[in-house]
């Protein structure tokens, strides 16, 4: 195809395009109505644009007139309490003061808003919808459905959607056979060739369960869910469309369409959706067509530019992953033309529906198709519903095939969707903004992607920027399990651990292995037949030799320049990163860590390396006080000596190698006694620090029993360092035992100590209960609830109680149990017989102090105890205050936000918290009432990353010191002044 | 005078000059010779001018082969132990390679710099001198000597100084017979009326405790002890010039002069200098010139330019003084024509010294003389010996009376005066450097200074700063009793002070006063029969109320914006600003603080108020962490509640105001419990508080006896944050009894606790006596020693042991012990019966121990111990490892450095120490290796000021806690993240 002429072409059908809709506004820019006039706002104002949005999205929330009242003010108004005119504009000026003013402006606002997303959805009731879908067909129009619904997060409501679909299709086929065929025909399908019933779906919908990491029994649930959607699609001969969402599922739908497709061959309606702005969509395209070939089956492909650009770009930069999407809008263009080109190329067996609003794109269809001669039946226009008014009449006139995507459902999870719209059609780059607001030239709108791409990319500053000596900390990035072959590592690592299960482990003192004649054996909680490996314990005899070794390594690694230090565990980080799978399955096997959350601990681990080094670097070098002549005063740190480090076993690898690594890199040396329940994963820290070259002594490796070595441990008088993470009552007994003065002592010493939590999530009366019951549930049973950071207090606030927990006692029936090992399962093990034990005598208090909700069945193998919510838990039970450190949860039915906030605080500990809220007064009084040491506004308690979330608490949760944060190394050392007077004989230096 | 005119001859006159030495060098800049060669290279790499000034002055003290050799590497060799080129010249370059190589070296080096030296300085010995004197005149040069001398830091020193006069005048007695007068006269006086004997004295010399607090005894003594030598100028019909000395000594020298003046009224050969830099000099020399007339007394005045500029300049910064000099070079010399002119129009009875080498101010003297008729002999012209020869040989030709200043006397005092003048004549604008060795163009050289000043004034740049919002911080300035007005100031508190005494204070609780019934009296120590006041004890009921108080406030004060709190301290400072004298006058009377160190305390307390303000202000706002998108991470810091205060009286007003402050700026409430030894001091706060307008309850004033409330304070359930300050018993007994849970408590309690010291200050081989001698004495007997900074033992490398501790013990048989309300007096009495008798039980022990050197005699009444020094004494030793708290300094004979620095690291404390050494090497290793919380290197180890020298130690010092510094306010709040999910249905601001 020469290109030149091909794109001439194209300029000139679009500008005929333009010519035929001439004048015309889409209602969305329309300054007449309320809608134009506040996206006109929009268009000019970010923070009020910010604002709208959020405000749209949690209006369908605001039950009464009083939430409404105070959302607006919110939302809206700053210091004055002044509401921006456009918002009151159609209401009478006059009558806006006071209360009566407030329902004036509340109708108006309700009103506009509610018309407004009228505009998008094409009804809220079925009756509703077949009325305008009616009429579109009067039209001319041929339709798609899609039905809105709120996220799927349990088995229900999967159920329910399976159920609302079917409910649809019976609908639409009673409406059927009043429906003229459009086109030319009496009767048959639309066009001569297209099913009238035309339906698309959300494959996350079919299942709550759906992860990548449990790629098969994801596709298996949903390909058989879908089925049931599909049979009666066949039945009534209608089109179904599996909808694309974020790249998250792109593979899994991908997948689920072939098996869909190979099930029912021979029906040849089944269609999918590919998104242009994905990079990946070039090899998946070309990968699904000689699928199509190899299997001689016919099928159909809408193509998209994709709709979760934000999403897609934050989530990646949020995990340190690789965009999935391009960056540069004209790249995803071009792209759409590119697809649409091999897909029109592929005609014979690949219908396309060409879904856009860009006139560009539709007129290099039209024309790419012209060229190819594709006949018209190979290929149809999609356009949104109620969005771009003008493209849709100018694709009816000029093409004739055009089909509009009809959403339909309730208001409450169609305003995700209305926000997602109104997101990309006001965005900067958006087509429809660009033609109908801003009245860019058309030439330029017209203009080859692909040039526009490389005008843009010649127009960016070169960067000639000096690479710092050091470049800036950035976490680890997170596994992602949508990359098939990071799947395949992670079971791959399991395997290759598995061959090694059983080993002896010695200690490890002053750079030598030792060993002893007492093992302690450690074993598979999912499995506790299962000996993961024996490790040697240390006596008294080996605590000494330990501390007399890191005593004489003290003083040459405390005179190791910083930067030497620092270099030893940028050393350790590359040995972790260099077997970062098998780290991580070694958590799965011994501790009974979930996949994704065992590499995560990995991951943290080589953040705390990363950045202690960096910190280090940074507080290494004396700082300049004073600007008088004549003296020269620095500021420094040095280390005090030997540091315990006491870890615990449920961040086995993060947190021990985090207090490890801050100790020694302030240049202390440290005996590390780790837990007794993953003393295999401890010695995972020889083996790091020795690939580092980490001199003798400055580690020693001690596991040895808390009740032989741990009181000694803290009481020595050469240890004036303690490092611990773990229950309260330990360490508050550390606490006081290092308070004691030892004979021959010279340090009074220092504790850090992060110990436990009660942490409660406060669900508001306007919350997103779709992202509540998730986050809820992750940081509930997430690693069985053993993390200090977990949830184990929900606090609703009674207006959202009902709905709230029944969505989550629901979505927690839907959660599979079993060993860690196997992906499908979000919940395993508990650490041992004795947390099983004490669990369990948890749960019967429960049932005694509140009503159990739920208690899952669970596996008779392995220290299970069920997850389990319990009911009707007041402030004065135990179970609300007594940290339990397993999958209980507490439910907690408060009056109003301020009784949840003082429950929420009203227990000794003071860790997480976090609150689910989306009004802006609320959110700000938890950033200054929510007293906690980590509060988290709209998201899980747990998972804080290093340096962007640093981690600790304070009252009867730590010490105050934060892992992971800014001020952390200064705890492992003592500031020193030196002052010295640098004038000598009246004279001194211009720049001491 | 037409000023134009004036100038214009001056200019002709400066020309003549200049064509009349053309071609000439002064010797130090001569080329051809080592000396000339360095200078060189002093004046084009300012690194090397300072090292080599260092190594100049540190010289003489360089006894063995071996010093000189590590000191010339030290000073001298970078990373590659190259010594620059020019210090080899003259050797044989060729054999200068190892210790043979070394040895040539330090020959060569040696000889140069005693040839410099040799230079500058007429003779070592009074036969050498004489020789040179005679040779001086037999070119027809006069002469004036004086005589070069260690720093007086005794009165034995005092004595031998007037001494050394005596001596040399005898011998100037006899050689004078031999010298024919200069001019034409056969006998009688140079130039028929100058004496042929003229010596310069140095004030400060003939009193080692002078100091201008103690205005009248210093003047009183100087003058009685200078008039033995002007008797014996009289009596040989001499002339004696009383030089000046820095800004500090000059109204104490002007006052000796008038008193000389007026004592030996009929005998007019005494003269005075006056220093042109000095912005004071106008209104000196007014003042002077009118008392002289007045008193009809003829006198003579040598006018210089001034010769500490430096030194002025970095003291003033250093205390917040305005600076006495002028800042710009012109100006000074400027003001130098103008006091000439000044002086010549009184020539009637005032006799002119001009003191330059500065042609145009030569220049400027001859032509105004001329212009006003002055006689010949009422003026006469000086000149450095060996410096600048030109000049002198210029002023020989063109004035004829010329006199040359010589310094006469041994190297190692002499090398002080070297270093002097070197860096005068290689400073930038030396008038000699820009003459003769950049050969800046006449023209410019013969300048109108003030035009100079006014132009150099116009070209600096218009400083259009705008004003930050809060100035940064600067130390509050430290009293400067050279102003009389200040002296007076300090006094009349005292006397106001004396007025108040005997009330009775109530405590504070809630913002009331409250009265009990039990009084617990407080009493001057130097008088104890002296009530100062009476203040109401708490008990464990008030104990309760004002821990309820703290806790009622504690939720209001913590929301208080931090810049609010912050402003709250602002005006304390301003209130303890604008009674500053009152409250430093009453630590005289409460504690028998002396007058300098009691105002030091109080501007402490104002630097505390306003440094941790600014902290606060800036840890205030919550920092932004991380930078992915989607998520905004605040790190913020918040309060802890209830705060104990407890501190100690040996800072009475400092270090419990900067504990309290610290608390309460960041939020904390305070119940402050005073030391039961200052009491009346401690409820200063509350006035200062109250002043600032501090919320009730925030600060509570709670004395009582340790004993009843001291436990209940620390261990309340209520309290979670104890401040403490004291002895290291209590401190220890703090820290463990605040790790005690106690039931309801719900905080982990945090421990702020500075404890004693065992303070070494190390005395180098090669230190400079003259310094470390009055460092060593303040640090160990200010305030009795009764400081946890103090130094109690002072630790003497071998080489210099016999020569420091006598001048040691000489010097501190010098100082005055009695009262503090007396200026006078250097010590005073401790702080109660109870101190005086442990202080006294471990001086017998010293006896036991060690040898006393001396023990001083103590007033009768009062609580004194005599002023104690120990020597012989051994690591071992109670007395070098016990803190004492008194007035007892142990002497420790250390073989070489390294042991010094072990013994003084050998000790379970870790406060402050200082080093008295001018090796580079042993400064270095000690800023590594002397292990303390604060090191100072040539200084004393008393009085960290606040933002420069963040105080505090570790070990059982402390608890690594710093004091007036960057990290303090940490320890008062707990750190907290909060982390918001700004993503939205897929959406996120761009800057979250």
């Amino acid at each position: 195809m020469e290109s030149k002429d091909l794109d001439d072409r194209i300029i000139s059908t679009g500008k005929n395009f333009f010519s035929c809709i001439q004048g015309e506004k889409p209602t969305l820019f329309n300054k007449n109505r309320w809608v134009g006039k506040v996206m006109d706002w929009c268009m000019r104002n970010e923070d009020f644009r910010l604002q709208l949005f959020r405000f749209v999205d949690v209006f369908p929330c605001l039950r009464t007139n009083e939430m409404l009242t105070s959302h607006i003010r919110e939302y809206f108004s700053g210091e004055n309490h002044d509401i921006p005119a456009v918002l009151k504009w159609g209401a009478q000026s006059s009558g806006l003061a006071g209360a009566i003013g407030a329902t004036i402006l509340n109708k108006v606002i309700k009103t506009n808003i509610e018309e407004m997303a009228r505009q998008f959805i094409v009804g809220e009731q079925t009756r509703d919808a077949l009325k305008n879908i009616g009429k579109l067909r009067d039209q001319g129009f041929a339709f798609v459905v899609d039905v809105l619904g709120e996220a799927t997060v349990s088995e229900q409501e999967a159920d329910t959607y399976v159920a609302t679909y079917l409910e649809l299709l019976q609908a639409l086929q009673q409406a059927q056979g009043d429906w003229r065929p459009l086109g030319n025909g009496a009767s048959g399908p639309d066009w001569g060739h297209a099913p009238k019933i035309n339906v698309s779906v959300k494959p996350s919908a079919f299942y709550s369960q759906t992860k990548p990491q449990n790629f098969e029994g994801s596709v298996a649930t949903i390909t058989a869910r879908i089925s049931q959607v599909y049979e009666r699609v066949i039945a009534l001969g209608g089109f179904l469309c599996i909808d694309m969402e974020s790249s998250k599922y792109k593979d899994i739908t991908l997948e689920v369409f072939r098996r869909l497709r190979l099930r029912y061959r021979d029906y040849p309606h089944l269609g999918v959706v590919l998104q242009a702005y994905l990079t990946a969509t070039d090899k998946d395209l070309d990968e699904l067509l000689a699928w199509a070939q190899a299997q001689k089956l016919p099928i159909s492909i809408r193509l998209v530019k994709g709709a979760y650009w934000d999403y897609e770009t934050v989530l990646a930069r949020q995990n340190g992953w690789p965009s999935p999407v391009y960056t540069v809008k004209a790249q995803s263009d071009a792209a759409f033309e590119r697809h649409a080109a091999t897909i029109l190329q592929h005609h014979a067996f690949c219908h396309l529906a060409c879904g856009s609003h860009n006139i560009r794109s539709i007129a290099a269809t039209m024309e790419i198709a012209r060229q190819l001669g594709v006949p018209e039946e190979r290929y149809e226009f999609q356009v949104l519903y109620g969005m771009a008014e003008p493209v849709r009449k100018g694709l009816l006139e000029v093409a004739g095939r055009i089909r509009l995507y009809c959403p339909y459902g309730e208001m409450i999870p169609g305003m995700a969707y209305l926000v997602r719209r109104l997101l990309e059609n006001t965005a900067n780059e958006s087509f429809l903004r660009q033609s109908f607001a801003e009245e860019t030239e058309i030439a330029r709108l017209l203009e080859d992607p692909q040039r526009t791409a490389e005008r843009q990319a010649s127009a960016q500053p070169l960067n000639a920027s000096e690479q710092p000596p050091l470049p800036v900390f950035c976490n680890e990035p997170a596994v992602d399990f949508t990359v098939a072959a990071q799947r395949q590592a992670f079971a791959d690592a399991i395997a290759r651990v598995r061959s090694r299960l059983g080993q002896t482990y010695p200690l490890f003192i002053d750079g030598k292995e030792v060993k002893t004649e007492e093992l302690l054996p450690s074993t598979n909680p999912a499995d506790p037949a299962q000996l993961v490996g024996e490790v040697c314990l240390a006596g008294v005899k080996e605590l000494e030799q330990a501390i007399a070794a890191a005593k004489r390594a003290f003083p040459a690694w405390r005179d190791t320049p910083a930067e030497q230090r620092a270099d030893y565990l940028f050393k350790a980080a590359e040995a972790a990163r260099a077997r970062v799978f098998d780290l991580a399955a070694w958590q799965v096997l011994e501790i009974g860590k979930q996949w994704d959350q065992a590499y995560a601990d990995v991951t943290e681990a080589i953040d705390f390396l990363d950045y202690y080094a960096r910190e280090m670097i940074r507080l290494g070098g004396a700082k300049k006080l004073g600007s008088a002549p004549g003296e020269e005063n620095r500021y420094s740190y040095e280390p005090r000596g030997v540091a315990a480090v006491i870890s615990p076993w449920n961040f086995p690898l993060a947190i021990s190698c985090g207090m490890a690594a801050a100790a020694i890199v302030a240049g202390n040396s440290v005996v590390f006694k780790p837990s007794g329940l993953t003393p295999v994963i401890g010695h995972q820290l020889v083996e790091l620090f020795t690939a580092a070259g980490l001199p003798a002594g400055v580690f020693n490796y001690l596991p040895g029993r808390g009740s032989e070595i741990g009181d000694p441990l803290v009481e020595h008088a050469e240890v004036s360092l303690i490092a611990f993470t773990g229950s309260m009552e330990v360490g508050l007994r550390i606490v006081e035992k290092a308070a004691r003065v030892q004979p021959g002592q010279r340090h009074v010493k220092r504790v850090i100590a992060e110990m436990g939590g009660k942490n409660a999530i406060i669900i508001d009366d306007d919350a997103d209960l779709d992202e509540a019951v998730p986050h809820v549930l992750y940081s509930a049973f997430g690693f069985q609830g053993q993390k200090c950071s977990a949830c184990s207090r929900v606090i609703v606030v009674d207006a959202v109680y009902d709905h709230f927990v029944e969505r989550l006692v629901e979505a927690a029936k839907s959660l599979k149990i079993g060993p860690a090992e196997d992906p499908a399962n979000y919940m395993g093990p508990v650490a041992d017989a004795a947390a099983q034990e004490k669990i369990l005598e948890y749960i019967e208090l429960a049932g005694r102090e509140g009503k159990i909700l739920y208690r899952s069945r669970v596996p008779n193998t392995g220290f299970y105890v069920p997850l389990t919510i319990v009911a009707n838990i007041l402030p004065e039970h135990r179970i609300a205050q007594e940290e339990v450190f397993g999958p209980l949860l507490a439910v907690m039915r408060a009056e109003d936000f301020n009784q949840a906030l003082e429950w929420a605080n009203g227990t000794r500990f003071a860790l997480t918290g976090a609150l689910f809220s989306r009004s802006p007064a609320h959110l700000e009084q938890a950033r200054r009432e929510f007293r906690v040491g980590n509060l988290y506004l709209n998201r899980n308690c747990v998972g804080a990353l290093v340096e962007r979330q640093p981690f600790g608490g304070a009252a009867m949760s730590g010490l105050g010191t934060k892992a992971g944060g800014p001020d952390y190394l200064l705890h492992f050392m003592d500031p020193r002044t030196v002052t010295e007077n640098t004038m000598r004989r009246g004279f001194a230096p211009e720049d001491a």
